[in-house]
């Protein structure tokens, strides 16, 4: 890491490096963190995906959030990204603009966070810069993969026909969220605050579906505007049966699953699972993928021709969508 | 770009992400920045090097600089730490933390600058992130450049006998930043507003001295603090004679030529020069290239067995270094 300039007191950016300098230990390429950059070679045959996602305080984390789960959620988002591209993890570059208030023991726990996460998905910090801010403490990281040559899943490649199958289950993070936010505290639900704190980027499902989905992203806008994406892109429209949207039953016992509940976890964001199409013909082979990545994954929805995206309801009429994601494009 | 929860009007950041997507046209990689992740290979034989840099406002620019100058420092700082490797550029991702206070004609105008500066130095824009943050504007970028493989140029590779070159002149930023936080207005001097305001990276020099310089950095954190990094990871000791530094004549009229006009250069930060090594043998090779980059190089020193940096006058005593750069390791 090298240091931004800084009234912060001499050496404590020292500490910063040192701690995370453990974290570059097995990529020969990162020089320990000890020089002004790092390299990286794909594997033969390869191509190398690269994804950029910031976390800001107070905007996607919150301030008393545990930081060991700021530094896994800054991170697993941009893994997340990864995972529906259909790429291996392989490193990641990271910026932290520090205000004052995390103090070493912070730091330490943040570290730690990234260091169980590199463990569990198998890559490396390769760089960094800190600075001082004197406004909210914010991690940009940019996360790079590898892909088979030319096998990188895009939002591009849906055709009237697809079927729409998304990974586990939506709405859960918005839940949490309304937990973690309600003054009354009338809820607890560690469940749906854990899966807002901490993403699980499906990695696995990602692989397994390069040349199974025609097209793929991660659900972190909302579902309904995050199609509207695969939509756009893939010059189709997106047709969603409400029914088949996979509410949690900790999700189903906060909001219940009336079609309003339906509606706000739709348009709810934060979820980081994949949305992805195929041809019917896949089907088995995506019920085989997710048995054997233990994830489970829901055909919730048809690719026709025209655009956007139209959430429909059992019996056949289009349900109003109240309330996109937090941007729609 | 894709786009981070805000209360921002709606739409906005789709105008920010439209007005981003020519920056990606010339990589075809990067999708029109439409996909979620970016795709890059390096050339045969050659290998990726990565760095990132942030810059705050109010920490590495302030809030009156003009945006296309904001948006080139924030390259450039990155650029110089390729130039450095010997790396040539090839792309960068993008994270944007943005206040309410840029309006539409601050943005346009920074990705202007972008544009300029990618048309100079031969990058493109592979994607980005854009959020609302509470705090100061942020710039992180992620640079990926491509040296032949093995041939990055690293911190450790000084030898005790090694020779010690800078390229252009030291603390002309520093003196560019007095200037501008001189509130009585005593002097002007352009030259040195836009060393502060914009860097050089010196990319075709850091490229022809592949094979030439032992080891190289680019001078970021002032002069004595960055050799010091190369002492470290060199595991040598660097004697600077202080007479040597190169000082332009605009920070001459400005600080005058005195031993503590010279100490406060070295010690200021910045600069976005090449610091770097190489037996007297290439002495030769080193003015050759210099002349054909069309950028100044001189010899400022010599590597001994030891460690850290001394700074030593014309009579051979070690001159006090009153102030380290901002952080020193």
């Amino acid at each position: 890491m090298t240091s931004g300039k800084t009234d912060r007191r001499l050496g404590e950016f020292e500490l910063i490096a040192a701690l995370f300098a453990p974290l570059s230990r097995n990529a020969p390429g990162a020089f320990g963190l000890t020089d002004d950059a790092a390299v990286l070679v794909p594997p033969l045959g390869h191509e190398l995906v690269l994804k950029t996602d910031a976390i800001v305080e107070g905007v996607h984390f919150l301030h008393d959030d545990p930081a060991e789960s700021v530094a896994r959620k800054a991170l697993r988002v941009n893994l997340s990204d990864l995972a529906a591209k259909g790429a291996e993890p392989a490193g990641y570059l990271m910026t932290l603009l520090l205000p004052a208030w995390p103090d070493m023991a912070w730091l330490e726990a943040f570290a730690g966070g990234l260091a169980a996460d590199q463990a569990e998905f198998g890559l490396s910090l390769l760089g960094g810069d800190t600075s001082a801010t004197p406004g909210p403490l914010a991690i940009s990281i940019a996360a790079m993969g590898f892909v088979p040559q030319g096998q990188m899943i895009q939002r591009a490649g849906a055709t009237s026909g697809d079927c729409i199958f998304v990974s586990g289950t939506i709405g859960d993070a918005a839940g949490g969220l309304a937990v973690l936010k309600d003054a009354k505290k009338t809820h607890t639900s560690p469940e749906l605050v854990a899966r807002y704190r901490v993403p699980s980027p499906r990695l696995q499902l990602g692989r397994a579906l390069r040349g199974i989905a025609t097209a793929a992203l991660d659900v972190s806008d909302g579902l309904v505007a995050d199609l509207a994406h695969l939509a756009k892109s893939s010059r189709v429209r997106m047709v969603i049966d409400a029914a088949h949207v996979p509410l949690s039953p900790a999700l189903q016992h906060l909001w219940g699953s009336s079609a309003d509940a339906i509606s706000r976890a739709v348009t709810a964001g934060d979820d980081y699972e994949i949305a992805f199409t195929a041809p019917a013909s896949q089907r088995g082979a995506i019920i085989d993928a997710a048995a054997r990545c233990g994830v489970s994954v829901t055909e919730i929805g048809r690719v026709e021709a025209g655009e956007g995206v139209v959430l429909r309801d059992q019996g056949g009429k289009d349900v109003p969508i109240v309330r996109g994601g937090f941007t729609h494009f």
